[in-house]
């Protein structure tokens, strides 16, 4: 056998699994020794003590010869059906398993590889070639193997059956080692399930093997089992025997923790969500575009602010592309939009903040009213929840396998709350606040929870926040300067967007700079920039994965990316 | 008048121009003289030595009184006439005209604003309101006021006439005044042209001016005039007079610089081919990903990374997504890409160098050959280029305005060229090559060059590099080990992609890091990520302002880059 799977495997033998022991040697031995006594009966026959032997004992000699010979005669028979049994279970499956050698692009053939998620029943009887990850395999007996197959979020089960002519025992045997996670290829004939596999996402058909290849071994100790990594949370309350795998053990070994169906559900619905961002603003005429994220100058006094060395000086990593974004305003861009990473070196550790993560930021200039801006973003985020739900329903279900939650309520228009209305909501409430009280971490919460209980929406707008608790070059409310032309948007009650109208006359922006105690000579490029005529504007910037995080109610932020960044982790 | 703008301008009356000069007061003094000395003469009238005068005296005397009597009735004549004419003069225009206050979201009329590219002469006779910058001013005698406003890269001209009853000549001098890059709001009536209005973009068209209201008023120290910075390179030789702007004295007033229509256009394109890349990878199942930027460990033995303090340690910004997408890869994504910033710390100014720029990566998972990638990469750059031409004919109008270019040469069907093949090309044409040396700048451009002569494309694929010049992760080739899997794309004879099918097999890659002088020792960790089971795959990384500096063959990567970093530059 060894030889027959280096036949298949040219370029890696040693990778191979280890040949079987050869048939083991017939047991003639006894036949010979008895032989060998015979021989020297020839002339007298002596005893062990070498006196000749009594009548008795030769009668006993004979005997034992007797029955040696019997023996020995069984022994050769045995062994002669032993080799004849094995002279008829020759491998005939040679060509049809084994290690491939590495693909290194020896040859095209262009030959169809498919996709499990098309595989239904109503196909039976098709012969299929694919590539797929053995989540599972288990031998039963030595004449079946029973396989979990999948592909990022599709999972099908595939049985190997051994048969008179093509399918040996060798072959169900070398199936049965394959490492889980291997990547394997797998020839195949649909055939209609007995009975629903609940196990799989293709519940209807399973596939009949022929032919099985392994493409890429995995070792075979695996960091976890990803059927651990898969589980809800209400199995391990259920069986405790079950592994129960931590977030940080998932974070060090993040690539095997993304195959996972659900990992693969939830970050294509964090690609689906960049994508309908985008869709939304280039046909509503936005340019994107991409800002410098080493900066020669510490934005906002240079606290939070990463450090880089440049060569012979400093630079600093970008907080935000907001000034940026007010500069291309300033350069009649009108509209521009960039996703991009965001640095912030705030050294705590919580559920929603990480050191780098994927903004959303969107700026325009307005006609008339900020509150054009919220149209905008009102319009925008309808856009993407809705498309969350209509383009991402198998993913929306997968997730929820393992991660249950509410769907995500939203309005058709969406709810706008003034800052006023939110505090005698909580004041009613029985909740105490200031008129120019900051919504803390727990107000917000449960300001999220009263808007839920009264409008039945797990998003909102809130505007107008105090003057006083938002950046100096927010525009203050010209009709009540306790207040602002601000806002934030809140989901499942956190914050996953804040914005506002920006100051965009430089006498102003002095002015406030100085009422909010910043020397506007600390800040004279950012105040000079608008000297030259620049348009009245406004814009926020979303948090990508807390919008991820909170639509799926993953209750961890290191869950929505894929390597994720906070004070104490820097790896992988 | 300083009242009047004073009333439309209640927040910034400093801003507004310097009130007229009060009317000078009548000249009656001469008159009040005459009547003095006529008042003495009704007893004796006595001479200035207190004598009586003469007859002849008294008849120079009367002589004099009836001359200055005279003057009197003219100039209180013409004091009356003056008086008369500026009564008549009152400023009938005060609403129509004046700086506006600064827009912090008073009303919303929802009031239409107008956008230039939208104006036609089929529209002649329609009263619009816009908002537009002054990209220039004339006054012309004081009753004609010319400006040719801009939105974006749309110019239209507009013309303000003084008339008895609406435009004051008050209004012509303050239109007169208002700074050029000032952003105005207009209302107009759309006009056929007389004559075709070359120098703007809409020439069938002018606006007739009823209104004109300074929204965000430019300063009067432009660092360099738009026209200047618009110019093309021929108008400097014709007319040695015009100033030249100097790339860096742009790049150093990038805002006002971006504002030029050429600008305009070149990064409405960059935005474009963002979108043609992603629209045709998301139609083919990519899933877009977002990789860290800082990094625990320098790739690649830490050459040319910036390093940024995190914390208490160090972190490093990512030179390239490359080892993350493959971890994607081992993760089962499949396909993916990534649009982000890459950070080189290479210590040179070229053309085309920065420490910042944008990447255009992807990375998929190939069934049998590379040449898959470079199928799906082959119809992805047609894809945009003919996305550009058909999408942005515009744009690519405007640019040839300043930065005339030959239009950029494509295969439907793009060319590829095995490694020898192109060194046959250049020994052909009599540049020698050794069959393993790698390509300098120069002998590309000259390839290039080559090229272009025999295939008619200004677009090809180099695959099949000497295996030792690529990376160590590089797949060598399955039948020549001297090449490898690798290629490089080529634009105008530069070079904006770097690929390869990768080695995706654990043992291999330790062989071929140690063939390579690399202890797998020092990369453990990225040897270990094949160590469960990885497809094959290739990908590449595009280099996003190459490609837009060289389909419209702009020379420097500066002019495509919003705000470029260089060894030499951080600011703005």
């Amino acid at each position: 056998m060894a030889k027959q799977i280096a036949a298949a495997s040219r370029t890696t033998p040693a990778a191979a699994p280890a040949p079987a022991p050869a048939p083991a040697a017939a047991p003639a031995a006894p036949a010979a020794a008895v032989n060998e006594v015979t021989q020297k009966m020839e002339g007298v026959v002596l005893g062990e003590d070498g006196k000749p032997l009594s009548e008795k004992q030769l009668k006993k000699l004979k005997k034992e010869q007797e029955k040696a010979a019997r023996k020995a005669e069984v022994a050769a028979r045995l062994a002669a059906e032993k080799a004849a049994r094995e002279a008829a279970d020759v491998d005939y499956s040679t060509d049809r398993y084994g290690k491939l050698p590495v693909n290194m692009s020896q040859q095209r053939t262009n030959e169809k590889r498919e996709a499990i998620a098309d595989i239904t029943a109503a196909r039976a009887g098709e012969t299929i070639k694919l590539r797929a990850r053995v989540q599972t395999c288990r031998l039963q007996g030595n004449k079946l193997c029973f396989f979990q197959l999948r592909q990022r979020f599709d999972t099908i089960q595939a049985v190997l059956t051994a048969t008179k002519d093509t399918v040996s025992k060798h072959m169900i045997k070398f199936a049965g080692s394959i490492t889980t996670e291997s990547l394997v290829i797998i020839e195949a004939t649909i055939a209609k399930a007995p009975e629903p596999v609940r196990s799989c996402t293709v519940q209807d058909a399973e596939l009949q093997v022929h032919r099985v290849y392994v493409e890429s071994a995995a070792s075979d100790r695996l960091p976890f089992l990803l059927e651990d990594a898969v589980r809800p949370e209400a199995d391990f309350d259920l069986n405790p025997a079950f592994s129960r795998v931590a977030l940080d053990t998932r974070l060090n070994n993040r690539v095997i923790d993304l195959r996972t169906i659900t990992n693969q559900a939830v970050f294509r619905i964090q690609s689906g969500i960049c994508q309908l961002f985008r869709e939304f603003l280039y046909a509503r005429g936005f340019t994107e575009i991409h800002t410098p994220k080493m900066i020669g100058a510490a934005s906002e006094g240079g606290a939070n602010v990463f450090e880089v060395t440049y060569f012979k000086t400093k630079a600093y990593l970008a907080q935000s592309p907001q000034f940026y974004k007010q500069m291309m305003i300033g350069a009649d861009f009108e509209r521009v939009f960039e996703i991009g990473p965001v640095f912030r070196a705030e050294n705590s550790l919580t559920h929603r903040h990480m050191t780098e993560f994927t903004g959303l930021d969107l700026e325009m200039s307005i006609n008339e009213h900020y509150s054009e801006v919220l149209d905008l973003f009102d319009e925008l985020f309808v856009h993407m929840f809705s498309g969350i739900e209509s383009r991402f329903a198998k993913e929306l279900d997968i997730i929820n396998r393992q991660y249950p939650f509410e769907p995500f309520q939203y309005l058709k228009k969406s709810l706008r709350l003034t800052y006023p209305e939110a505090v005698a909501l909580m004041r009613g409430a029985g909740h105490e606040m200031a008129d120019d009280e900051d919504l803390s971490t727990e107000k917000e919460r449960i300001l999220g929870k009263l808007v839920k209980d009264k409008y039945k929406t797990d998003f909102y707008m809130l505007e107008k926040f105090p003057l006083c608790v938002r950046p100096f070059y927010t525009m203050p409310d010209p009709h009540d300067k306790m207040y602002s032309n601000s806002y934030d948007f809140f989901m499942r009650g956190e914050e996953i967007l804040s914005g506002a109208q920006r100051v965009h006359d430089a006498a102003m922006l002095e002015e406030r700079a100085r009422e909010h105690g910043v020397d506007p000579a600390t800040i004279q490029p950012y105040i000079d920039a608008f000297k030259y005529g620049v348009a009245p504007h406004g814009g926020g910037g979303i948090g990508l994965e807390r919008v991820v995080m909170l639509y799926l109610n993953l209750f961890n932020i290191r869950r929505t990316s894929l390597f994720p960044r906070d004070p104490k982790r820097l790896e992988p």
